[in-house]
């Protein structure tokens, strides 16, 4: 069988693996992926030789991967939090009917949004959505539809990929959005390099968000309506409070 | 330091923990949670004692573990999936001031979001929406915003608590309003029991999703207008794919 599984390490690598991607890495003769993300793996798997491309150049990132499997290496590709979310999963599977000889297993990780999450401590308790301001893939409009729709029905929303280089403008915009439907006071919270070295977490209000420190390792949290700030932490009541 | 762990298990216990999750089970000295999800840990932890409360009573639950860190017990409550995602850490942080001695620590773990969606391929690649179709707890109009707003934004959406015994008619009203503006050949999935014993999953088209036998151990997957079935798994674009 010609494996290649797909893997989701958490946040920060280390402590927020699972057992069964623990499980995957030992089994991987071969590690594929950013270069920083096999970074995070390197005290634990110091000697898995890896395949790295820089960012931008993700789907070669995948064909290489592919390939390595369908030699008869065991491959995992090493994505950083979820394999599913803005990671390569997708990707890796589009690929894949190229590959027919290769499996393709996911194994899903802690995200940003639920590791941020509980650092700040229960923002998204209750409906959610998740965007990622980056338009690279994207075109802005449709990000500006997906806000303007979750702020509306007030959702919970995380935001990924708040700011680049290339896109300082990107949150205050976003702000400006939420706002047109959602209060000033809306309780927020940011999260910056989640599990890593540096890592920090403020809470805010939403007319103070776009002024906040928020750099491309931050992941953003604005709550719902109902969101409140309690000793401290950003929590979205369930509503078992009030029954 | 007295202090109360709140753990997200993962989808099925075992294989799902993470490092740090299981590192405060195996700190704990007394956990806490609703029956079946301290049975699911019972294989690694035969010999904790466990204080309980059935459905519905979960207040009461987040007062026994706060009560039982008071008295200087380290204690781990227990959650299925991630403690932030309609868990348990909303609630207990609600509570916590009124126990100012302990030190309250959420931990996140791979909700059924993630872990169903690894089963299925990658349905959610791209920006997403989560939302609750029971109405215990949260007014059964909100949800129907929620779901016309997710569906007009085009967000895929992930659909928790799809059905119970007293509410067999939420998927299809659900379906319905998701409809409205989502195309009726719209990718689907559905994935039952993740990581348990019985796990099922099958992809359908959004027309023959309210007819799929989904109950209420399951988590169901709408895509967006780009999701496509790619051998046999359901795979949202990212766009990468294009560029």
């Amino acid at each position: 069988m010609k494996k290649l599984f797909v893997v989701g390490i958490g946040p920060g690598g280390g402590k927020g693996l699972t057992r069964e991607a623990e499980a995957a890495l030992d089994a991987a003769e071969v590690f594929c992926g950013y270069p920083v993300y096999i970074g995070l793996l390197r005290p634990m798997w110091p000697d898995t030789p890896a395949l790295t491309t820089p960012m931008t150049r993700e789907l070669e990132r995948c064909h290489m991967a592919l390939e390595s499997a369908s030699k008869g290496r065991t491959t995992a590709m090493v994505c950083s939090g979820d394999a599913g979310v803005y990671g390569m999963a997708g990707p890796v599977l589009e690929l894949s009917p190229r590959y027919p000889e290769v499996e393709v297993e996911v194994l899903p990780g802690v995200t940003a949004a639920l590791g941020g999450a509980a650092l700040l401590g229960a923002p998204l308790m209750n409906d959610f959505a998740v965007v990622s301001l980056s338009d690279l893939l994207t075109p802005w409009e449709t990000i500006e539809k997906r806000l303007r729709g979750a702020a509306l029905a007030d959702f919970s929303v995380c935001l990924y990929n708040p700011v680049s280089r290339r896109r300082a403008g990107h949150l205050r915009r976003a702000c400006e959005i939420l706002l047109e439907s959602k209060s000033p006071e809306t309780v927020c919270g940011w999260v910056k390099k989640i599990g890593r070295e540096g890592q920090e977490h403020r809470l805010c209000t939403l007319k103070e968000l776009s002024g906040e420190p928020v750099d491309m390792f931050t992941t953003v949290f604005v709550g719902n309506s109902s969101t409140r700030a309690v000793g401290g932490r950003m929590v979205t009541p369930r509503g078992y409070e009030t029954k």
